[in-house]
């Protein structure tokens, strides 16, 4: 079987990425809004949990010129893509500072250190959960559906890593569906605070198709929710410009308070 | 001690209320919103569950003409106000159609039936619970304290009790802050579905003060995160156009299902 990849230009030529076609989870808008709240400068320590082919963390790397990123990605056929991309002589500015480490994110304690996700390492941990939902159309592809496959508890799972993995007042940023706010909210628990939600509208007047939420490793800040995001004006095809610059790199949502 | 006593009209005088000054929660925009919650015609049946001085009952007797609403109120104290508004001569349009009972909204089974509140009996509940947060300003006075002290499971106790006296496909409604949205889906758990949650922005830019919410007895729809109300213009002391109309009885917030 032939596995046709494809070499897509994101923020507008600043980085590439390599991603199978028609296999596993395709990145694009959701990674680049991830990827948008990380509100860092200088040599900050970045996580990216599930990276699949490293949109999210390739995308910070290229905002943010001294960030040192690390992809963490269970599945080694997505691992091997972002190695390809990051093996491209357009990505050479990001080369020597991102790396990729096969590992299953959910693990725990020396399980989790042994697999080289490191206690009180990072500024920052960006995730972008795998989620199902019933509703959705069917996702036959067996990539695909690992990277849609949303079990219960999969949250607490994720977020239990990024507590152990940030330092004291790191940030976890992360996307998500509406639905799952609860669980978000159930999993930061006492490990985060500060959460600040962002609902993401396709058009004015619709519900939210995503969620936005960043939370500060130890703080007690009581949670937060925030002007939602529009997509698009009206009819129009266009993202809104500060959703446009967000997609490209040229903006980041900031938080009320750290 | 003397009690001083006002009569403030609502929805531009289509219905008048009387509330001690000075002691207890005063009624205003809360309750206004939350009855802007209830789309309703004809002879339908509505519970306002810790009514207060029945603001919110009040507003949807005096916006649907056919409605019969009972206010469930545990302070007798309150509860008297609730009697003393539907004697005013400025009320007589909604005297017949609204009552109140003193009861504990908490009680279970067979104690919640013997204090009126009867099992599959309304077609709408609507509620404001009590809240209290460490971060507010201190609420001195006892009664005022009673109306905020949100305390561990109180959602619960009170979602419960909307779940049980609704009828099948009735219409839980309430307003509560934005920081109490993962205590609500978890009250609402398998009770309610198609949980339609709206936030209030004060102000285009600043964070939600206040959480819509609605829900229908028995639904399995999922959860809706709606497009934000924003209450005010720039610097403007005046609502927005919807809001002013949502808060004098002229609109209502309609579910985008049921």
């Amino acid at each position: 079987m032939t596995i046709i990849e494809t070499i897509d230009a994101f923020h507008r030529g600043a980085f590439h990425l390599v991603q199978p076609k028609g296999r596993g989870h395709r990145a694009g808008m959701d990674a680049m809004m991830l990827a948008s709240l990380v509100d860092a400068e200088g040599p900050v320590r970045v996580a990216d949990l599930g990276a699949g082919a490293g949109a999210a963390g390739l995308a910070v790397a290229a905002r943010v010129p001294q960030a040192m990123v690390t992809l963490y990605e269970r599945a080694e056929e997505m691992a091997e893509y972002a190695r390809k991309s990051l093996n491209l002589t357009e990505n050479a500015h990001l080369k020597g500072r991102v790396n990729v480490i096969v590992a299953d994110v959910t693990l725990k304690g020396d399980a989790r250190r042994a697999a080289g996700l490191d206690d009180d390492a990072f500024d920052h941990v960006i995730m972008n959960p795998p989620f199902n939902d019933h509703q959705d159309r069917r996702t036959p592809d067996a990539l695909k559906a690992e990277a849609h496959a949303m079990t219960q508890g999969l949250f607490e799972d994720w977020v239990r890593t990024a507590g152990a993995i940030l330092k004291p007042g790191g940030q976890l940023s992360l996307i998500a569906r509406p639905q799952s706010m609860a669980e978000i909210i159930a999993a930061c628990g006492r490990r985060f605070g500060g959460l600040e939600l962002t609902p993401i509208y396709p058009r004015a007047g619709e519900s939210a198709v995503r969620l936005l939420a960043t939370a500060i490793k130890g703080s007690r800040a009581r949670l937060n929710l925030r002007p939602g995001l529009v997509m698009h004006d009206g009819e129009a095809h266009a993202f809104t410009p500060f959703v446009d610059d967000l997609n490209n790199g040229r903006a980041v949502l900031k938080r009320t308070g750290r």
